[in-house]
């Protein structure tokens, strides 16, 4: 990230009172009613824990994937058991564009990345032959679809073969992170570790899906000898998930239909809404398939991270691309579809004016 | 820890229904109800918030110490703290007997660990010069006081100087982990930021005087550059504290007097109870003067694990001395004081007949 300061970025963002934070990760449907009587219900269970999970959320989630309960572990968000995972790796095959979290936790662990770049062109789906040849490289490879950021899938046939690919075909450990799992428009939920346990997790987050992001719950579902890493991670470095938080996240899977329907609605009418609302001339993009973000090309010659600023100093918060796999990406942005349809338009009116006015001096493009 | 399997052990007491859990640190005074109120009013507060604590949180905490807001950081518990830090040492120096964690923490990250240890005829107290050729040697100490397992307090006059000699003199890291800060029977709270800040972290939890263990929520005192550490490391392990967790805090903090005096009064008669307890032809030990445990040598030649699996069988559960420190320790066993003075009283009584029954064939000794 060259050149890009992102606490100085978030930090004028707040301060500054953007009134559209398209930057941020964060849903803006409200938590489910009944998932916020459970934490007020059982608010006063303070006591520890197991590090693994209270039981009957493990079977619950064990039954879900048709898994054994060893096949499972309650974790303090995804992000802890894929930087428990990280730590755990020698070398760390990524596909890019890929969420920054990973590189994050490669940094801190000092961990070597190698990375394959999906395309554009391809509609930011890689070969499996490119996946195939990563995993014989790193030793394990993280994926991520639905993807942040650009809202791409894989077909479940694909995704299955990626998987068997990856797992046993190259012997390499797939972390599959599927915190955008449920939220798909026109495709199904694929889950790695239903395809395949041994050298396979499938990591979830209750953030995207009920708007919880800061609750810090999700789960991890696969080989018992790598959740065991997680397990080992997650007791030296924080305890034990807070049991209203797994009592709340038991009652969000009865939810889990509803939530899901409504996710895929909301995020699927403003992908739609999109559609209409960017200048092809000023941005080009695939139209996302799952999650809730899309990836721009700046089609101007303007710098994303320039934009970002330029925009942040018109109140919208915006991702500049080379967060997200380095100067490969510079020339894009990634927008968070996490406000409503009226506020993404004039949003991406000033992103636009923007994306013009960084190149012609302020004169605009059109 | 040879021979001693730490999951058997409480897989064991939690299956078997152990009447008296004096293995665990869980507090059983309950916790404030208006902190509960606190986390049953804000449980909708569930969006993302910044790596280092609610502005108003960590001010308050600035405030108690008289410290800058820059000077302090919240955490997901202590033990995330110490893990952040532990992680970025080179070599970890410890004064021995001690918390399990820090080992546990070290063995994650592969770290070379030196230890000095403190003797009962001492009082369970380290020499300045101990601890001082330990920091040379290490780079960075973790103490704590008062100490888990042995109870032991340092006079505020020595314990600055152990600050000094770490901190300064050595220019070593000083990790003070003061969790049971509160906790003192007859002296006084020490918090080491408050005597340098430089090169030095102090690092409370709320678990312990607001019998809270399972809100995963602490906070960090000290050098900026080391807290800089600690925000690195949640940030890609864990993200941020929930809001909800923050704003008990800060609502226990305006209680914190009162749950001084509670947890003093408490765990003090518990203490001055065992004490007309324990048998001394049994049992020996260096009356705690602060936290809740009493750290007793078995002096009739049992071993410390089989005492615990013995006690185990009979319902009482504590924890081997080999844990805090290795066969040094074999001949103790640690006993939390977090059940009433008539519980702690049989579960003594039954210690003291399998510290008896173990070497005697089965035939008591007294």
């Amino acid at each position: 990230m060259a050149g890009f300061n992102v606490y100085e970025f978030y930090e004028y963002l707040n301060r500054s009172g953007a009134w559209a934070r398209l930057d941020a990760g964060d849903p803006d449907i409200p938590p489910p009613q009944p998932v916020l009587e459970v934490l007020r219900r059982e608010a006063g269970r303070l006591g520890y824990t197991g590090a693994s999970g209270l039981p009957e959320l493990r079977e619950r989630i064990a039954e879900l994937h048709g898994v054994d309960a060893r096949e499972v572990i309650v974790v303090p968000g995804a992000k802890a058991a894929i930087a428990a995972l990280v730590h755990s790796s020698s070398t760390l095959g990524l596909v890019a564009p890929y969420w920054p979290g990973y590189q994050v936790a490669a940094r801190l662990f000092s961990k070597r990345v190698v990375v394959t770049n999906a395309s554009m062109r391809e509609e930011w789906r890689p070969s499996l032959e490119a996946v195939y040849s990563l995993a014989r490289m790193a030793g394990m490879v993280v994926v991520n679809y639905p993807n942040n950021p650009t809202g791409a899938i894989l077909e479940p046939r694909v995704f299955r073969e990626l998987v068997e690919a990856v797992a046993v075909d190259a012997g390499a450990v797939l972390v599959s992170d599927e915190a955008y799992r449920d939220i798909v428009f026109d495709g199904s939920r694929v889950v790695a570790a239903e395809v395949q346990v041994e050298n396979v997790v499938s990591v979830y987050s209750f953030s995207k899906t009920f708007s919880v992001p800061g609750l810090r719950v999700g789960y991890a579902v696969g080989d018992p000898g790598l959740l065991g890493r997680i397990r080992r991670f997650i007791e030296a470095t924080y305890t034990c998930v807070p049991v209203p938080a797994q009592l709340a996240a038991l009652k969000a899977l009865e939810l889990l239909d509803e939530a899901t329907e409504r996710a895929r609605r909301v995020y699927g009418e403003r992908v739609k809404a999109l559609e209409g609302l960017v200048p092809r001339e000023v941005f080009s993009f695939v139209r996302p398939r799952g999650a809730f973000y899309a990836f721009l090309r700046i089609e101007t010659g303007a710098d994303g991270v320039e934009l970002a600023w330029r925009a942040a100093r018109r109140g919208v918060g915006v991702f500049p691309g080379v967060a997200f796999g380095g100067e490969k990406y510079k020339d894009y942005v990634r927008v968070s579809l996490t406000s409503p349809v009226h506020v993404l338009a004039k949003a991406v009116r000033v992103l636009a004016e923007e994306a013009c006015n960084a190149v012609s001096g302020g004169r605009g493009c059109w």
